[in-house]
């Protein structure tokens, strides 16, 4: 099956990573993750687990999961571990044994500061993983896995990338249909039901949460950034924006498209709204031409800002990027600038098989927000776009 | 709105909570909620966060969110909250600045060793937070929000029982369509996708992840536990097991119930299939009868084991309920043996106003698992039943 096959290539990844990093064991901890989720476990396993449980992958390839015994059936019928043990009362005892054998120097776990898809361990996890080992050498060698997931999670497998594309297709999909269906009086709330009534025709999931997916900002009137869609409706001479994002076979696309709704007698955009597109877009591709391997976050961010500054808008307060996956913002690298805020994700870098969004905006007075978004993947040479790029403003008539 | 309703509800519970617990402010601090959730934030906003954010709750009743700036729109249309600060570049001198003003003694943070409801918080969300208070007092005044988080989630208000009331009507519901669909020589994957398609259709969530719901288990041939529907087709002479939990307003149920398909000629079911169910239930109303608030869990466990035991049959390896709310397992008290992996949770109290499931099984060799359970509400007098309890052994026939 297709998903055994998915985890099967992010397990072998996992122990070159080990390797390349030289670390002995990697332990992802958890329990209850319906509630508590680990977001290496969908990496790793792809299901959820009830009671506390450990899996070990090591640098030899090893790959063994301690269990609750009702857990254990899904595990067997994956078949991708090495090892699997049921236990009924308690793990403590299994995971000792099984670091006793392995004699681990480095035990990674995982926590990060600054990047959410390496901290699925909990507070309480890591007090009651300390307990579990106290007594034993092993509790001296945990170390965090961040980088194990950085690189995991960041490096797109081939399936990974297909999936994604997909997704992406969906999107722009939608956008047409949108646009064929939208029409001037129609409230925010209105065009986003019907974006997620044909999500749910099409069996679509949100790579973000649905109250806010898709965002539809309408004209001057609607707030920016992530609130959910409400009552202004559209009118002539206004712009729509859309920031919309689908989950397909567990895998996300992330898009902003641009509409600008023809006024009574007009052809084409006002020159502001055109310049401000212009510019928008500019910044996009400029920021993508210069995107390259091993470059950190913040320097690609910065080409894009000084951009918009330069053509004389405001700088905009979030991004110009962020690395996409399993969902929209996918934790890892931020192509931000160095705030407080970005700290910790603005210095990582760019990889070769990392997916980003590239997305900025501007505001055009009484007409409404300009912003546009795109999603590449990082190659040998730069990157790819996944998306094709909206490269003209599209217009509604009334 | 009756989301807004529901979270002024809770939010006036905390308060007292942190009265009657003498806690001078209980700190939510979250990122990323999509990717990290906190069960916390559910009871006490509603929604998810982007950036780093943090919910002051206090004594007095003070109720301060400070969150990016974009996604500060949605607590506005909420307005529940007392302030409301958007920051753009970083949240620390805010944090630090309200922590100045109300000078708390003691700030609790949701980690647990025990309870995954009260664990919200990532190792390195922790560390994280310690860095921003670094050189402050408060680095020091951190305490656990477990018994916040406990009170909290486990006493039910009135909106929350009747969400969870109409939950558990629609899964009796739809074990009455099961009963009408079914038929000997359809696999347990066939009985799943039925139940799935029906609750997609009804708008139903899942009060569980949804590839183990719900569970069937169909005659002596399936794994036992949280296992996936497989293709073993339900034969006569058989039972038909269903563990099957919706989620409805964001409320669930968790229920199992049990069918005999009549054999050729049979009018009733075999007498050891028949004692069988008389058993368990008899235990779960036995268990049921002597719960009373202020117990703890593993004293309600161990009147249903026993009695299991007292009548021949070997004791059900997992405990005989959990605290059922937002999710099936919703944290807090299990009414679980003292085994290592209950430990710090089945020693937690019976509390008025919490929900627990009531469940255990048994195996009939060669007919199947023999396996019920009911849903109950904590009074002051002893246990409602939410659910309507089996009280007889179901039958298909052929």
């Amino acid at each position: 099956m297709e998903e055994r096959q998915l985890i099967q290539e992010k397990l072998t990844q996992a122990a070159e990573i080990l390797n390349e990093q030289d670390v002995d064991v990697w332990l992802t901890f958890v329990r209850e993750t319906a509630m508590q989720p680990d977001p290496a476990l969908e990496l790793i396993y792809g299901s959820d687990m009830t009671w506390q449980s450990a899996f070990l992958l090591t640098k030899s390839g090893e790959r063994i999961a301690i269990v609750g015994h009702f857990d254990s059936a899904n595990l067997y019928e994956l078949d991708v571990y090495t090892q699997i043990i049921g236990y009924h009362e308690g793990i403590r005892a299994h995971l000792v044994t099984e670091l006793e054998r392995l004699q681990p120097l480095s035990i990674a776990i995982n926590y990060s500061e600054s990047n959410v898809a390496a901290d699925g361990l909990s507070h309480g996890l890591y007090r009651l993983l300390c307990q579990h080992l106290n007594g034993t050498p092993f509790a001296e060698r945990l170390i965090s896995a961040e980088q194990i997931n950085f690189a995991l999670r960041g490096r797109k497998s081939p399936t990974e990338v297909a999936r994604i594309r997909t997704a992406i297709a969906s999107t722009q999909q939608l956008f047409d249909e949108v646009e064929a269906f939208v029409r001037p009086g129609m409230t925010q709330r209105q065009i986003a039901a019907f974006v997620q009534q044909r999500m749910a025709e099409l069996g679509l999931d949100y790579s973000w949460p649905k109250p806010f997916n898709p965002i539809v900002t309408c004209g001057p009137h609607s707030s920016i950034g992530h609130a959910a869609p409400g009552d202004v409706a559209l009118e002539k001479g206004h712009l729509l924006h859309m920031d919309l994002g689908v989950r397909q076979n567990g895998y996300a696309s992330d898009l902003q498209r641009m509409w600008y709704v023809l006024d009574d007698g007009e052809e084409s955009a006002p020159p502001e709204v055109q310049r401000a597109f212009d510019v928008v877009a500019g910044a996009i591709q400029t920021g993508g031409a210069h995107m390259k391997a091993g470059m950190p976050g913040w320097q690609v961010d910065e080409v894009a800002r000084d951009f918009i500054v330069d053509h004389g808008y405001p700088e905009f307060m979030h991004a110009f990027g962020h690395m996409m996956g399993r969902v929209a913002h996918d934790g890892g690298t931020v192509l931000g600038p160095r705030w407080e805020k970005y700290k910790g994700t603005c210095e990582l870098p760019v990889e070769v098989g990392n997916v980003f969004t590239l997305e900025l905006h501007v505001v055009v007075a009484d007409r409404g927000m300009m912003s546009l978004e795109e999603d590449v993947l990082v190659t040998e040479t730069g990157i790819e776009y996944l998306s094709t790029p909206q490269k003209a403003l599209r217009y509604l008539h009334a």
